[in-house]
């Protein structure tokens, strides 16, 4: 494979990455197909390709990574390309034209502008504090700088998705399921799990919605005040229609675990403490909140009890909250390490796409 | 051109580039008309050459920067060489002789004559509060590093010139006009206009400078406070004498925008609020003095009224207070954007001469 | 040599290098032969090799650095490799299995694991605040890193060894010495100098080892109080033994460098105010009782008085308490250059050894 070309290189060229629900199903599962086999390759020993030789991303980060951070610059360099890494700390917060300050903030329509001048796609991490702790706002400032770029723009996690990570996901679960057609008549829970820090629901949104877009049964778990936006939900109701699978939202983890295949249990916020579903921004009112949750925890109890279902975490996953030392370290189902693998490998599939000739 | 070597490559070979004006008007050009070239390289679809295989620039940050680091990560990348970034907080202040604190700064000499022995260039930013607004002080310590590194120093901006922007901004001029041989006959204004920010005298001192080596009448507007150095001053004149053209400080913008074919309207600092002009750093009388001069703005009607010139600016302009909103978006006589780019064509030229065999 | 792999290409593949003295004295002794043949290869004019093409190197400081970053970043690119630089306040603090925060820190166990997906080596530094000076913890930091990744791990100085500034040393005396093929009979003494900062025992640690293991009278010179630790003085007598030569340990820099052929004086700290040693950190308590010694430090007239021998120093050296700017600027026996230089060779020659194929 080295040298040639695949079919999927330059195969959706220019475009952006900022949800895969832009996309329609089959060129969801293209993606995994490209990544199935970029993964094969590596594994084989190639290290590197010079499919997007001279190509230049810049990766955006308003938000600490190591996986995400690392897993991109490893990535295109590995095709031939290089990154540039921006931290959080060398640019100022990217500004949407309502929030503007004269030499304090930079408009996004500038800096997206300019970078389409010298490089070939731009990366972008936000959400939480870098957002306001507004949700959506994020999301809304991913778009703004597609609107402006020349150049594919590509979404590293915002307050509304995460799909690299989704993706990673897909790929993980249908590995270990033998890589079926898809994953109809399978159940695939996502759950809520505590953790004393504040997340973004981007995660739990975007998994629920590529089970659902893969055929799975999705049942969605948490406590009262955890409710994931309709936005999302939509999506993945679409996707359970399209299959005619089944997508339920329940309050109780343990009957949630009982027979399914696959669990996602992970922290996200109570979104009703946060702008646009609460007036103000209340951090603290959050969290005393959520501090009620303690026993939605993942232990080997749990896990057996459910009858071993595969465990999926995006990670870093909270020791001793998320989940036991136990689990992660010595579970043989877990997929954790899987999933961040394949962060490599479906980030390489998607800029061999977009950034590829 | 793709990988065999043009003219360029290697033309200054080991020289620094510090200021434009350390060289003769001919050498200037012919970085013009290197960057010409790779520009048209470059938008015929070439983008890696072998130029610079192997060859590591060093890039010193001591103010943030997006377009300066971008173009520089991504331009020496795509001469087939490599960068590393040094952020502002990963490195000690640079310390000249007479400043020296043990254990908390490392002098110039030593860090330019380590990085001479790894690698094959040092590039600098340095000006206002890393410089600790003593204007000149920055200057000296890029002269410093030049001194003592045994590979070529390149001056990123520092608080007495900005030697890429100003190639940058002749590019785009040049370009705008056809690409005549000189600017004999053009009126070019380098006007102050208003920010709430303190920013360097770099850029107006180096821009004048430049359209005056370029043979055009230059037209120096601002209030009164605002005075350019007399040793930048001193260097338009003289190229002025050298073609016969006008160089002259008015106090109105409107009048000198009158019949120009570029105007170039940006902020700076009343510079008698900082040292060596004032005996202590007076940031807030600086602010205080310049915020009477709010109707320093450029605006579409001051454009149309002035006969519609070249509007350039070298980013990223303060939205509201130096320019409108509509000026930066929608002014079809704008440059700004084109200025921008052409800093990575500039740059890699200049490293393809001095970093090059 | 440029594109045909040498002899040391893989000759240690996929081990670490924590600390030197983890090897044999022949392998020693090999890395260091490696080291001159890249040297050579280097100032014979080739830039770049393809041995490492495709590997990525994980930079991890938990400290600021400038010659050991940039000569890790420069030479795995010359090498044909890539690095990625992840700095102190992007990354949390590592974490032992005793001292996990949940959301606040991330399991050294989970950053291992999770790289050792994507590339091919990591490297760390980690001593001082960053390692809660506890004298050892930085160095179990790192073993523990070890003890996780799938792929080689680095030590680029701890609290316990700098195991790459030792070997670029024990290469710059035998540059120096005609490279004999030991220094048997050469008297080599390393010694306290004042410095008002708090530094690390590694380097003395590692230079007194590494001396020893090269067969030379190493003599170890410092005040009362600063002892270093028994684990590497134990490391250094076992090597004297092996070749029938002197260790001593002496309390007047004088007399230590009396008929020296190498003095190599530089500050570390009192150990007694740290922990395991005392109590508590008591950093204030280490800083005045150091401040007793300002006369431990390096002069003209102290070098002239004790023959002319040999200067080293790992820099950056603190100017007017270490050493005096006369020596590091003008003593004609001073290797300072030599040593920082050689950091590219000799960590050259041990990536080629882990890293290549």
């Amino acid at each position: 494979m080295g040298r040639h070309k695949p079919w999927f290189v330059g195969y959706l060229k220019g475009k952006d990455w900022l949800s895969n629900y832009d996309y329609d199903i089959d060129t969801v599962f293209k993606v995994l197909q490209a990544a199935r086999e970029l993964k094969q390759m590596y594994h084989s020993g190639v290290r590197k390709v010079n499919w997007l030789e001279g190509k230049m991303l810049y990766l955006i980060f308003y938000n600490k990574s190591l996986r995400t951070r690392n897993s991109f610059q490893t990535g295109v360099y590995q095709l031939g390309g290089q990154a540039t890494y921006i931290s959080p700390d060398q640019v100022y917060a990217p500004t949407l034209p309502e929030d503007m300050v004269p030499y304090q903030t930079e408009a996004i329509s500038d800096v997206a502008r300019v970078l389409s001048r010298y490089g070939d796609a731009i990366a972008i991490r936000i959400y939480g504090d870098a957002a306001k702790w507004i949700i959506g706002r994020g999301h809304r400032i991913i778009r703004e700088f597609a609107k402006w770029a020349d150049i594919p723009v590509l979404n590293m996690e915002d307050d509304v998705w995460h799909p690299f990570q989704s993706l990673a996901d897909a790929q993980a679960a249908l590995e270990a399921l033998g890589w079926p057609k898809d994953l109809r008549g399978k159940k695939v829970v996502v759950s809520y799990a505590y953790s004393g820090g504040l997340k973004p629901l981007a995660v739990p949104q975007d998994v629920a919605s590529m089970f659902a877009l893969l055929g799975a049964d999705v049942y969605v778990a948490h406590p009262p005040g955890f409710e994931l936006m309709d936005e999302a939900m939509q999506i993945a109701k679409k996707y359970a229609e399209h299959w005619g699978s089944e997508f339920k939202i329940v309050h109780d983890m343990d009957e949630a675990f009982e027979g399914a295949t696959i669990v996602y249990p992970k922290a996200w916020s109570p979104r009703g403490f946060f702008p646009p579903y609460n007036s103000t921004v209340d951090k603290e009112g959050a969290k005393a909140y959520q501090d009620k949750f303690k026993n939605w925890i993942v232990t080997m109890e749990r896990l057996e009890k459910a009858g071993k279902p595969f465990y999926m975490h995006c990670g870093p996953a909270d020791r001793g909250q998320e989940v036991t030392d136990e689990v992660l370290d010595s579970y043989e189902k877990s997929l954790y390490f899987e999933e961040a693998e394949n962060r490599l490998h479906v980030q390489k599939a998607v800029m061999s796409m977009v950034m590829g000739e």
